[in-house]
């Protein structure tokens, strides 16, 4: 297909409704709910969400595609002359992409977050980011093991330095630094490809295709194998404390809420990613030697899964 | 008395006991556990923190006195020259408060919060501030009216700008503005007092005191008044969504809270505030008519309660 930003939206329209069957194939029970919005400065999107299912608790499968006036506040990161920052000004922008975030009832299941998008804009730059990375309640090394070993295939096919560049990136980037532990077991994160990476354009686009669809038989993989497991309550108020993070870092760093809350953005969509219940216990601490503690210790950058 | 840090720090402490007192003797069930903790980069806190009681399902009442360095981040939102900025640099600061949230198990007493707090610097700058405001989950106006009533005598006595001008600070304050939602019922709310406002520093620390001392007689007469009264399961689901809210408000805005994560805080006094346990649904909206909806309703800026 020719990559303009029609062909990339639909692109990723299609993908949302095949990775939404896949689950829902999968859960058994629930069905997605589909949702058209439109954004008041330009866009909008199409969000399915699943709730109460056999196997996912609640998740959501967003696509959108948003428009207007470049707002320049999504160059304060980067180092730019004022000269630079008034010609951004100047320019409109266009962003598409899918973001995921699945939370399953099982505390045995991980919780996933995918998010592939494109960015444009009027004066002819234009990028693509994304990610894939997995919050295990309890880690198990040979699922990491086999997450990591799938990220790593996707990634080697297209460049060798691109798995060992975007695990370091997911590591760093899905930090709670307040308490000193990782997210999750991270997978892969990378952004402004196209810009500074290794390769062209067109073929970091077929890269960046191949992580969208690498996605769903990952996680259907962990549903299948982990839903019928057998738990108990203090599982699941592990995973209840668990999710507590995960409502941390969402809030306090991720940087496509942010984005979200401060363009306006559509909130039920960019809140989807919190669970449908999280829990807080002051000073809490895991006994010694337990799986909950195992878990603990291994939330660290760095680690070598595979 | 004399006011120096050193015995306004003392006097909080004493607040912070007899607060603590007051709600365990309503509660009836739960007692304080108290812990000391120290700053690696100066001065420590005792953190009181209450679980599982018949009233209070969660609550603390922490104390901190804590000294260093000034960081430059505290002035980053008051406009300064990088002259002044320097000279900042190299003060020391001195920063002593209590703050106290407390989240009740029945859905009809309203969560609460206070923080009274003082900061002196090395340069002689120094300033009061504080203030308290109510989260019911469901509003009722006589009480949002005894509320504010309250927390005006106590602003009358001392100056009758007080009421009007600290009552529109914590209604701008406690605003979630992506929800566009206040976060409860408001109260009132003020910062470096004595920088720039109408009563000498003695006036200004009197007026201070009184607000620490209102908190417990207004929260008890909540906590007596509903703590019995019967609810539903769609009252305690209620309940839980907006307490969402509350973590919301508390991680993506609350500056305390910025504060406390950007300068190595004690993580687990800081969130304190988060409740036991919190909910999200997908787009959830109350029944046309119903209670929940008529304290949506309410959730906005500038109601006259009184």
């Amino acid at each position: 297909m020719e990559i303009t930003k029609d062909n990339i939206a639909d692109w990723l329209k299609k993908l949302q409704y095949s990775i939404c069957q896949s689950l829902e194939a999968e859960d058994g029970l629930a069905k997605f709910k589909e949702e058209n919005w439109i954004r008041e400065e330009g866009g909008g999107g199409r969000s399915c969400v699943i709730e109460q299912g056999n196997v996912i608790e609640k998740g959501g499968v967003m696509f959108s595609a948003v428009s207007g006036q470049t707002p320049d506040f999504l160059f304060k990161e980067k180092e730019h002359s004022i000269s630079a920052i008034n010609s951004i000004k100047e320019t409109t922008f266009f962003a598409t992409g899918v973001s995921i975030v699945i939370h399953p009832k099982n505390p045995f299941v991980p919780i996933i977050h995918m998010n592939i998008r494109y960015f444009e804009m009027s004066n002819g730059t234009k990028w693509l980011g994304g990610g894939i990375d997995l919050t295990p309640h309890y880690i198990f090394d040979e699922d990491a093991r086999f997450f990591h070993k799938q990220l790593k295939a996707v990634c080697d096919k297209h460049h060798p330095d691109y798995y060992p560049k975007f695990k370091k990136w997911a590591d760093d980037y899905f930090y709670i630094t307040h308490r000193k532990e990782t997210r999750g077991i991270g997978g892969i994160f990378f952004d402004r490809l196209h810009e500074n990476e290794c390769l062209n354009f067109e073929k970091n686009f077929a890269f960046w295709q191949d992580v969208g669809e690498t996605f769903a038989p990952i996680y259907v993989t962990f549903m299948n194998k982990y839903k019928n497991k057998k738990f108990n309550d203090e599982n699941k108020q592990w995973q209840l404390l668990r999710r507590g993070r995960y409502v941390e870092f969402n809030l306090v760093y991720d940087k496509g809420t942010k984005f979200g809350l401060e363009t306006n953005g559509r909130i039920e969509s960019i809140l989807m990613s919190l669970p449908a219940s999280a829990s807080w216990v002051y000073d809490f601490k895991p006994k010694q030697h337990s799986e909950e503690q195992n878990t603990l210790d291994k939330l660290k950058k760095g680690f070598n899964w595979i």
